[in-house]
């Protein structure tokens, strides 16, 4: 009897540029080989601290390649950027409400997940800013007083913390991440070596 | 009338896994575009001090993952490679003879590179002991004794700093690092946007 094939697990920041890309190919590159993916909102903050690393944008010389990097790689994607204004930016609140809603429906999380990054990368949307992103809860159609009582509840701190966790002990210490079949993936740029796996397994 | 084509600055370190990987396609590419490649040994040492940057293996987590990257990065580009047992190691010595070389013949001097280059990471064969150098060299057709000359004389040892503070100067900050009519691409992962950039031009 076939067993399903087991869904990508792509871990994601919501002020990750190159997650933002990864975010938008991911979805059509499963279903070309019969895969689901399982997002999985974390924060790049805590994984970095984990792995004793910083933002790209930290360091000397690399900042300027970076930024730069950003916007090229969105364009070779065919996915439309315009770097933002204020970034980093601190992003718990849009993650607390991303484990809200796969607690009721993976698929209306994964939603809003395109809706926020979208936002910030395309719009400049700042989602570290209260007004901006109730403004954005309301578009979505959750409503601004739900989805901050969402985030300033312990409940989904705890939760968000809790993955956090779980993706540092399973490895990850960037976004994007991906891991298919138990194999580890990490960075926009690995979108090759994912798709040969796909295709031909194991290599 | 039509101008040359500019050559592609092509920035390598002995020690570094995915400039080994680039080092085995960048001609082959270069040339299905009618380029030429200039390669330029430079320490990663320097660069990294310069950018505040380490290796990826000197991370907790990340470690794991690089050292398993390096050898799947290799397979998926189709070139031989097992993980040196001692990485990474300083390769100043085979960095100076590939300046003494460049300076009387470009071509050889390429030569020189791809030869340390399979011999690290493809048979681990130590760069870093000077009897094992010397050995690479007398392979290689100019001389143990010459080699060891050249490694040793305040003139090259000169010439490898100031070609990694131009490096430095000219944004680099890690390797493998092209520079294609000025447009800067970091990493073995850039080829895909290397070769879109050959084919039709800036994007």
């Amino acid at each position: 009897m076939a067993t399903l094939p087991r869904p990508i697990d792509f871990y994601f920041d919501f002020s990750s540029p190159y997650s933002y890309i990864a975010s938008e190919w991911i979805d059509a590159l499963a279903a070309r080989h019969g895969r689901t993916v399982n997002w999985k909102a974390i924060l790049l903050g805590a994984t970095f601290q984990a792995a004793e690393l910083k933002s790209p944008v930290s360091y000397p010389i690399k900042r300027e390649y970076s930024l730069h990097d950003f916007e090229r790689s969105a364009r070779f994607a065919g996915v439309p950027i315009r770097n933002p204004e204020k970034f980093p930016i601190p992003t718990q609140n849009a993650a607390r409400v991303f484990w809200w809603l796969a607690d009721q429906d993976r698929e209306r999380a994964t939603q809003w997940a395109r809706h926020c990054l979208r936002a910030y990368f395309a719009r400049g949307v700042d989602l570290s800013d209260v007004a901006q992103l109730r403004a954005l809860a309301d578009d979505f159609g959750i409503g601004a007083d739900t989805a901050e009582a969402v985030w300033n509840d312990p409940v989904w701190k705890a939760r968000l913390k809790a993955e956090n966790e779980a993706a540092i002990a399973a490895g990850v210490f960037g976004a994007p991440f991906f891991v298919v079949d138990g194999e580890p993936f990490w960075g926009n740029d690995r979108r090759p070596q994912i798709e040969r796996w796909l295709e031909k397994g194991p290599f």
